[in-house]
């Protein structure tokens, strides 16, 4: 059992607050749907037999008053935080670019950090971080929670279990159409655009699931509704084995695409939506020289006739079964030093790095050689 | 009026035969479906007045055999063919590597040359075709009938007439899950590959539609059913402007991906197939300050929620008229010098030097700088 106290309770802050206060893990306890509502599911832990919510700060007064109505104790200041010994663990909720400043001041006070992404704007930062939390023995953790997401899941099992054969190319997109929302996240300085905010969650789970090198990248960035960051990037990656991935986030797209789309030896699936609407179409091995020309446009192909019915078949998505609250969980048995580590910095540095190279070729238009 | 002769009897060169002989330019008379049929709609020419179909001859006896049955003429030989002084027009409908040879010969003899796609293997072959067509004075006129396909003439509408704002983003796919199906549509030396099959088509689509320069390339191909040419392939261009385009040809897609997806600044448009099912997605202007996060995942958020339903409107593609054969028409048109050529040699050239530069970074993982 660790105490937590949470610094920043804008947005993210405040569902922290709600979500181990209330056991659920669950950031969106207030804001109740078909599928939320902060209950425990029966396969999650309570998350009020591993950590205790010991207060918030924010800069803010107006977010001080919000939180004591809402019964959670406020320390007074950063410093207050830090110099209370009751507290084990300083969540960061605050602006990205804070986060490096903040992280080596609470690690150095013998506080162990839990990082809301971006962990940190620049690679360098958090090697900086890094070298803090080494010298210091405490855990810099950095919360990449979409690995818990079950689309992202499901995809996982296709392409580990090999449900549709080998897997060789994955595409993972998330379209809005509503620009960039937010005060600061139009603003470089402050660690805005889509490639750190979206890209960086959809980039570590890519990585977590194809445990190979990335020998080559390219990527073009979108500036529709602003010339300072990226509103909206495409990513495409080559690994070793020649797997391919592409990586795509909009917020001009009136129209959304799949959020996953993969094609493997035997067939290929697609998640639609948060829903989970979608599907597996899976080959069955038989005769397949039965192909007739159809009419396509202006001419004929054959080449992209349909299957015959007969040589393959539909399948629903895989069921996955996990702890939503796995994330917070290993996060305390990691300080408590009773369970390896999920979220490793390395992995997160290795997705900062590769950002970096991806926002070079969208600034480049040249291709680069990552881990070759 | 022009004498045309048909050079290979094959899959298209007897849809050719069916096409010209009756008049409907319909390649697909003996495959009549719902939206084809052979049938002349009202914007249509009727072949019978711009051309005389006065022979065909092809190297397999059994082809000889069924275009007698079907009442076409045949020539004993290429060279009788060559010999004819009533003959305009030779259509090159023979395997892909074939096409040089019997292009350059033709020409010598003083015939004009309509050649199916891809016209040549390579951009150098092409140069040399086109070397000599200036020395002889005839036509060489390359085949790329898919610029009448519906969806390429919607999109190109979208696009020129700015339906839906600046267009940003333009994804052309066409999916199938059968491999390469064909004889030597395997073979390298033969001009096998999907890049060469339908890039060719792709790309000078989207190359006719944007008049920019293409300054950054990138591709990714595919090698699921074999090792010696690609089987699909995915192809990322930015132009001068910074206008992006993703082609894509799949043979091993069992879940077929839009045949177009267009991002524009106002809004959205989507193809799904060539039955032009889809739609258009067009902002309205207005307050658009109202983004209330949504549950996504393991995750909130405001940035990819979706739009209030009263600022955004669902329109129909818009509709497009056009002459189905307008490419035979100025094919004689152009050898008789009424009208300004359509379908270029150079235009083509450049498709063959985009693909053997989309072709040289597929091998190496580099983008290329193509016209910057």
């Amino acid at each position: 059992m660790k105490n937590i106290v949470i610094v920043g309770i804008g947005g993210m802050g405040s569902g922290h607050a709600f979500a181990i206060s209330s056991g659920s893990g669950n950031a969106v306890a207030t804001f109740r749907d078909d599928r939320s509502g902060g209950f425990i599911h029966s396969t999650d832990t309570d998350l009020r037999t591993k950590m205790n919510l010991r207060g918030v700060y924010d800069i803010r007064e107006s977010r001080m008053e919000w939180a004591k109505e809402h019964g959670f104790a406020v320390y007074e200041s950063f410093e207050a935080v830090l110099a209370d010994p009751e507290v084990d663990i300083v969540l960061l909720a605050t602006p990205n670019d804070t986060h490096k400043e903040l992280a080596i001041r609470a690690l150095r006070a013998g506080k162990h950090v839990f990082c809301e992404k971006p962990a940190m704007i620049t690679s360098k930062d958090l090697e900086d971080v890094m070298e803090v939390a080494k010298e210091t023995g405490k855990i810099f953790y950095p919360r990449q929670n979409r690995r818990w997401d079950e689309d992202y899941l499901i995809v996982k099992k296709i392409y580990d279990e090999k449900l549709l054969g080998d897997v060789f190319r994955i595409e993972s997109r998330v379209h809005g159409s509503r620009g960039i929302p937010g005060d600061w996240g139009r603003k470089k300085g402050c660690g805005g655009g889509m490639m750190l905010d979206w890209g960086v969650h959809l980039i570590d789970r890519v990585l977590d699931m194809i445990p190979e090198k990335v020998v080559s990248l390219y990527c073009q960035a979108t500036h529709v509704t602003n010339k300072e960051v990226d509103d909206g990037f495409t990513l495409s990656m080559t690994f070793e084995s020649g797997l391919q991935a592409l990586i795509e986030v909009g917020t001009n797209n009136f129209i959304d695409l799949p959020l996953w789309y993969v094609t493997a030896t035997d067939g290929s699936a697609l998640i639609q939506n948060w829903n989970l609407d979608g599907k597996m179409m899976h080959r069955i091995p038989g005769d397949e020289s039965d192909a007739t020309p159809i009419l396509a446009g202006s001419g004929l192909t054959k080449t992209m006739a349909p299957r015959r019915r007969d040589t393959v078949e539909e399948l629903p998505l895989p069921q996955v079964e996990f702890d939503a609250n796995a994330l917070y969980v290993n996060l305390v048995d990691t300080v408590e030093g009773t369970a390896e580590r999920i979220i490793k910095p390395e992995q997160t540095l290795r997705v900062l790095r590769l950002m970096e190279a991806a926002l070079k070729s969208a600034e480049t238009g040249e291709a680069v050689a990552f881990e070759g």
